[in-house]
């Protein structure tokens, strides 16, 4: 049996780091005898946009849907398309589309890699943002009124459902639930966002009668940020909305040292669609084209991915070897954002030596 | 000519570190000749709450309307009130009813105070969040459908208008001109929330036509708080929704080693209304009633009181009185939170002895 994954390297850097994630991919699938059938879409990038004055063709959905899982870059290149239309084209349908409902973030410290964090050290920082991805602050329901004038009012709904708000919280409940510490801490707002946020504190506490055997605690969302600096070593799983998770899986990796490290999983736990994974990081116009991205983000996804597909084993393979290449600390193959003068490539190619 | 203070301590450890911000007022009152005038209120707590069934009289806004700065402790009590009960009831009442649309909210790094940042010193971090302060994601629009079932719906609508947004931006540009690196920062999430922020972006970019000297980036919001962690130092002011900027001005202090420290001003820059000043850290119901509180949050905004109400070098002197105790560094004086075993009185008075 053969997975079929859609590989889709978007914009900037996507582009440069895919073909390393794509080198780790290949050699764990050798090593552990994984048959893949990689297809190749240029669709979701701002060239195609370009070329078709959209960001997607009209058959997009019948395209993907039949994959088994979809490995994608970065999008974005606000100099030619706005990112709302970018992003809002491509990526956030995929998210949606396919009910890729839960956002699995891994923030872990890794050996060789130095946090801006004073004195933390490997194992110090090892959580998960679970974050909901389809629904909550990303709404496309609102408008303007008065427009152009200076009576302009403009407004954007939140819209949260219980069946959209459970089901994830079940997720992060069971991941917590089948981890040593098993602690839930929720991101919420109660104090401030006064109708969806109390409800959504409601819910973590009615799942939470399932699973007596999490502790569950709860922050504001800013004395959240500012614990993730002051007292990383407190949290095991972190489950949050769509925005809050947004902030808090970019917050947790740069504590970590690097957000060009951070992979994340973009799930439909019942596997009615593809799911979706991809580096954390986005297209980075600033240092694309330079060929100095870390590609570990794009590769973890992979690993990720394998383990998704039900290879646990070939995704641990792939992370054993960028957390040894990184311990090494060779400056020649690591890139200048973990400390090296090394390139995109160099790095992944020592990685996928060591797989 | 007398300054009438409006003094209302609040709930947990705003009824801790209040007499000790009024220590420090008084201090320099008194050396600087000012007249001031306190009124006590217990309102806005919740104490009153239990007693009264309400956070606040009927006619608070009377009888504080005609103060010319109130000063603020802390509010909620979890365990007795809701927060978004005990909040909404007070604090962002005033905010809204005496049209405080400026939170101004400095982060620095202060000497004597470990960064938990590796390798930051005094003068690395040193900016302003200008938060939006009356509506945006702070809104009391919305509802609940299907109450209570499977199918229910919660929405909360995100409410910005031209006015409130331009003239908020309007003070971050001229406080960003009248410093010396002249930069400006906006917290956006335009690639995400596809509605409220292009048009915030929009605005920061309009705004900026008239402060050519003014060199602006944005930031969205993930990135921003992953920036702070990774480059404090590239920061001078910061303009920012109610919601982001509610977030970056817990995240910076942090930053800074401990949000104990962080003042804030709600500010109706027209002096139609009085202006609020506050701490930036709640009522901590977890370290309430033990007397070991950081004072400084408090000392530090009796400062920005007093420089608000025309008294700079007043101001000054109570910021270089607790810099001097922080730089001093003895530990039977400094609260727990920097690193000493004092209390928060024995931290009150080392200030005040120094102003
Ligand atoms: C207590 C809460 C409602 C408030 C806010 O979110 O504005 C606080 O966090 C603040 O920053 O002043
Ligand atoms: C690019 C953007 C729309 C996206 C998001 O906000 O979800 C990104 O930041 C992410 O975290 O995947």
């Amino acid at each position: 049996m053969t997975h079929r994954i859609a590989v889709i390297p978007g914009d900037g850097i996507g582009k440069e780091v895919m073909p390393e994630g794509l080198r780790a991919l290949e050699a764990a699938a050798a090593r552990f005898g994984i048959d893949l059938t990689l297809e190749h879409f240029d669709f979701a990038s701002c060239d195609y946009y370009a070329a078709h004055g959209q960001m997607l063709p009209d058959d997009w959905f019948e395209q993907l849907k039949d994959a088994d899982a979809i490995f994608y870059g970065a999008v974005g290149w606000p100099e030619t398309v706005p990112d709302h239309i970018s992003l809002w084209g491509s990526l956030l349908q995929f998210r949606r589309r396919f009910d890729q409902y839960v956002n699995l973030r891994p923030c872990k410290l890794l050996p060789g890699v130095k946090s801006p964090l004073a004195d933390r050290e490997p194992g110090d920082i090892d959580f998960y943002v679970v974050r909901e991805n389809t629904e909550g602050e990303y709404s496309s329901v609102g408008g303007k009124m008065f427009e152009g004038t200076e009576r302009e009012v403009v407004i954007q709904e939140t819209v949260m459902t219980r069946t959209g708000v459970d089901r994830v919280l079940k997720y992060a409940y069971e991941l917590a639930q089948s981890r040593p510490r098993r602690k839930l801490t929720s991101a919420t707002k109660s104090n401030g966002i006064a109708i969806t946020m109390p409800w959504w504190d409601e819910r973590v506490k009615a799942m939470g009668a399932h699973y007596p055997e999490v502790s569950v605690d709860q922050f504001h969302i800013d004395i959240l940020t500012a614990n993730f600096v002051m007292h990383p070593d407190w949290f095991d799983v972190v489950v949050a909305s769509n925005l809050f998770g947004d902030i808090l899986s970019d917050l947790g990796p740069a504590c970590t040292g690097t957000i060009g490290v951070a992979p994340s999983a973009n799930i439909n736990p019942e596997g009615r669609f593809p799911s979706l994974f991809e580096p954390v990081h986005g297209s980075a116009p600033d240092i694309a084209g330079r060929g100095i991205a870390n590609p570990i983000g794009q590769v973890w996804s992979a690993a990720m991915m394998l383990e998704h597909l039900g290879h646990p084993a070939a995704g641990q393979a792939i992370v054993d070897a960028f957390e040894a290449v990184l311990a090494e600390g060779d400056k020649a193959v690591l890139t200048p954002d973990v400390g090296g003068q090394g390139t995109t490539e160099a790095m992944g190619r020592a990685i996928a030596e060591r797989i």
